[in-house]
């Protein structure tokens, strides 16, 4: 097989960084960069002279040495812009969310199957050192049973002029819940609010019911000025802290008294202490996620494996986005989900087994 | 007026705190101690050879010369030990929560309106350094209008045998809320779980809405190996964020740049920067707030203050207890509450005008 | 043996701990509080009804029914009073450092040994949960050979009127690197400066060198507004980091990759990573240092063990200080320590073999 | 005046960072890249195809085309190839320390005043945000008079083969330090040991005396598996802190109560306290510090300024790592510095008053 040739579509903040990153690959060519908008293309230009620019996104579909799109733009357009370019007979990876409705999402994931297209999201987290080291310790039991996956998502978004704070910063959160416990929620409830005269929610809280005894929780907050990104995973083994805003020690793993026959003054002391249990702190692998979902999609290409964030993990997001929002615009009450494992086309789309380990390197 | 004699009901851990604090005090005589378990009455004997023992909560009632009571007994004899106590004609400090009803809470409130008797909570965190300082920021508007009240605060919790999270940990929280923001929620929702066989929710989320924009949350979690106690209020004009895990520094307060009318960079910047805005740590004032509490309590028996939490801030916070609890058990839907200020008790249990001015003292 | 009576004295905020830890211990009595200031003695009546006060220092010396002193006065008089105490025929607990002078401090072991009695210092940071656990780790040579013990120590101390920052703080960490490293300089150089007006040093910068190939190096600080305590202990196999101003956490200890043979891609990964190797941070146990110092104190009057910091440590700590004191004067060459292990009287005051193991208690 | 043109010579990990960073800027051509190492120029083909590629450092000087070398070669070569690009007429960018001796580092400077050419050093870390920010505390007399500068900085260096931990990270430090105070040693003081059979120091301790009274000292440490960038600046007014290895917050400006008249009690809490007045955390500016590094030598290409770390900044800190050196050798005695006032050369290349101003930019 000849060298895949990668076209870039939407070149703004993110898909310049997806530029670079596929540039350092040396199993892909990123031969075209395309948006309208040519101030961005002219910037693309001074960094790669190689790279042709393309302003429309036909001229990319039209080009037949093209193989694979990687589409970055507003999140109305994935979309559109997946099925035009597996139509095409594209591979695609695009931006999360994959989609903006589990309706659209399931059409693309048939799509991409009946074409035989690779249909990849970039979600981006999933490959960071610090969701990598927590799926081995999920994977292999350290934890124990999950109790509640909790997490903290705040930064500074006002700007935000197309979507609300649940579907851009809780994609983030809802990829990592589903990467790491492959468990899909029976219900989810949602309360957002509209600060300071904005027509999208700038704040959301989010909660959702499994069928084992996991709960997980989300706030979602786009009025904060300062960035926290924080996760807790209990579990009745251990207790993972992850905290994306720390240098080093990003991971802190926390055994917990919990099992223990205790005599009442280690009860007492375990109540007034404010740590129970050693807390290790591992060496997480410090190469650039974004680098890793590149090389992912590059090796999905040729056909070696299939990719950890495929259309079914897309799916999955989109869906419960969309019961969260649909809570959220029903007053917060729970929005229940039907078993994704009795539907019938769960089997087709579930991972291979037996695919590609995707281990921590060290 | 001589000096007012006190006694502790309920000699345990919390109990030995309460003596020892009010023993410190130059205008009170702690007299005498009160517990069915010798044990405890013999530890407090060893440390204040000159305190009275009595076993028997009858025993201090029919006692003429103990002018008030400070009942630290476990949470379902908060009641009825206040309702005898104030029928005996003493004054009342009570661990919180005041009561486990709304109803017993009014009964209680009004039953010490007629006597004409103090009748006080214990809601420590209230005294503390870093909630003063953040009341003085609320008050004088420096936060702007209230966006969102969301807490957190996790330990391990798990010999409780009388109570849920959310009556032992809720508590705290909501005097918190309560005090800081002068405002009463109109619903609240709550989900709790009982994870490792417990009887009693040890994870539990709440939220409140209110009849303005501010939102307030609450995740209560009896399950971490760690403690944590972070509370964040975010305000139209700056953000404050307060975590008890640090020594110095406990409050931090953020100025935003949510208001500014800025360039494509400088949202881009806003956008990807860490901090926007300086962010100012106050200096705290570092007095044992179970001190400033017992001061408060003591000051209000020689009647030259109402104390800060009196029994209408104990009804409030059982209130909100008392409707999450129902949500939780109703699965988690809002619950309405209806407005104080229309209630016909609401004005002769409102704080008075003008009343002591609690402000930090440095 | 009945139960040790024990006389406090100097009751000023230190010597009121002390009787708080005291009071707390079953086999011995506070009986006595000594001072000549009569609002501290005031205090203490106040708090600790029982115990009889002294104004004068004589009069604790002639009371027969004293057996130990406990000495918490000015820096100056810790070796007149103990020498006083010990011809009287006391056991004697005296604050750090034990004199100020070597000379002092071998007369006082001496004069202990002659008489039989117990003659300690309190350094209380050796009986810290933190540095307990250090000295498991370098015992069992977890970190491998000691490469350097490097501490910082800052805070406001500007209103001290007696003694300069050496000998305020760093006896604090002279006795830590003593217990830890059961090492003796060979020599020891320091720098101190004099600001705003000051008679004493109020920064300093000292360094010991000994016969292995550890490096000592202490920054000592009254000019900081803000509390600083972290050591770092750098050993050949893992490296421990200690800051007292976490409230949990204290100590991380982190494995290194210092002796890995690396391939030139490892070998960048280690230079420009933050982390190499896992942290963990033990659970540290969290009983009041002074309690177990206490403790120590009132076991080794029952005659059951010696203490950990007996007169051959305080001994150790006010020889570096004095060198210490010596090269600062000297305008900061290194001041040479003759071995102590030559010393005709280093055998006898050796701690005891097969003595009490102070092991970490969780 | 067409766009400068420059070579990158030297193209291993920090060369690839100064093409990344003068790539970006539209001011100036990078034209080629030199490196004998024929991989390193295969890995810039592949990012920049349009980057000429050079293996000799000759033919560099002899392409008359190139107008400044931006070297980033090992030490050794600092000196040797900056003079030869000077005598070949170049302007030059050389990489700290600029030169191994005081004498070559006038050399160089003294060569690139007679021959009329820009003379810069890499001195990176005065060009962040947050020692930008320190340099307008200082300037502006915040700080009060410098009392004392300490700088801790540890990381793993074991992989190093042609220097010291002293010429490798105290580089940083003193470039720092003298940006800063603007004020130059009179004295320096070293000790250094080689651990784990190295033979170049990797732990070493540096102080310096200044004729005012600011004291300054150093820990330098290449034995540490944990990353520490920490700064503390005490001047007679504030504090501050500067602690790189935080994302946010890395500058923290804190009051003192130094100055205060107090009352016992004030000072009882300022000695027990942990905090004192209270502590700013000023946004900083965030562009990558070598950015403007690389903007500052650009525009310095066009005349119109003298760039900040200019031929003597360079000097300056060589000298002072050539009596650091010496001072270690010798065992550790202060070594003496010569007043650059009094040198006959100082006029000449002192930075020009009224040279560009280099404030924050928010």
């Amino acid at each position: 097989m000849s060298k895949p040739r990668i076209a870039i579509v939407g070149c703004g903040y993110w898909g310049r960084n997806l530029i670079r990153n596929f540039a350092e690959l040396r199993n892909v060519e990123v031969s075209v960069a395309c948006d309208f908008n040519l101030n961005a293309l002219a910037i693309v230009k001074r960094r790669y002279p190689a790279i042709e620019l393309e302003p429309k996104f036909q001229g990319v579909l039209d080009d037949p040495s093209i193989d694979a799109l990687v589409i970055a733009t507003p999140v109305s357009t994935h979309f559109p812009f997946a099925r035009r370019a597996l139509v095409a007979g594209k591979h695609v990876l695009v931006e999360k969310p994959m989609a903006t409705s589990s309706t659209e999402a399931l059409e693309l994931l048939e799509l991409a199957e009946r074409r035989g297209k690779i249909l990849m999201v970039d979600h981006t987290f999933v490959y960071t050192g610090a969701v990598q080291y927590a799926k081995t310790l999920v994977e292999s039991q350290q934890l124990g049973d999950l109790l509640y996956f909790d997490s903290v998502r705040l930064s500074l978004g006002f700007a935000q002029n197309e979507t609300n704070v649940l579907w851009d910063l809780g994609a983030h959160d809802f990829s990592i819940l589903s990467y790491l416990s492959d468990q899909d929620p029976v219900a989810v409830a949602a309360t957002g609010v509209r600060h300071l005269g904005s027509v999208f929610e700038n704040v959301a809280y989010v909660s959702a019911q499994f069928s084992s005894k996991l709960i997980a929780h989300f706030h979602l907050n786009w009025l904060s000025p300062v960035k926290v990104r924080r996760i807790l995973i209990g579990g009745s083994k251990k207790m993972l802290s992850y905290d994306d805003m720390e240098i080093s020690e990003k991971i802190k793993v926390y055994g917990n008294g919990l099992t223990s026959n205790l005599t009442p003054e280690g009860r007492e002391q375990l109540l007034t202490g404010y740590q129970n249990g050693d807390m290790v702190a591992p060496r997480l692998h410090t190469e650039e996620a974004l680098s890793r979902m590149a090389t992912d999609f590059a090796d999905a290409l040729y056909g070696s494996s299939r990719p950890v964030c495929d259309a079914y993990a897309g799916y999955r997001v989109v869906r419960l986005l969309e019961a969260a929002q649909r809570s959220m615009m029903q007053g917060g009450g729970p929005v229940e989900l039907p078993s994704l494992d009795h539907s019938p086309k769960a089997s087709s789309f579930r991972p291979r087994q037996g695919g590609r380990s995707f281990l921590v390197r060290r």
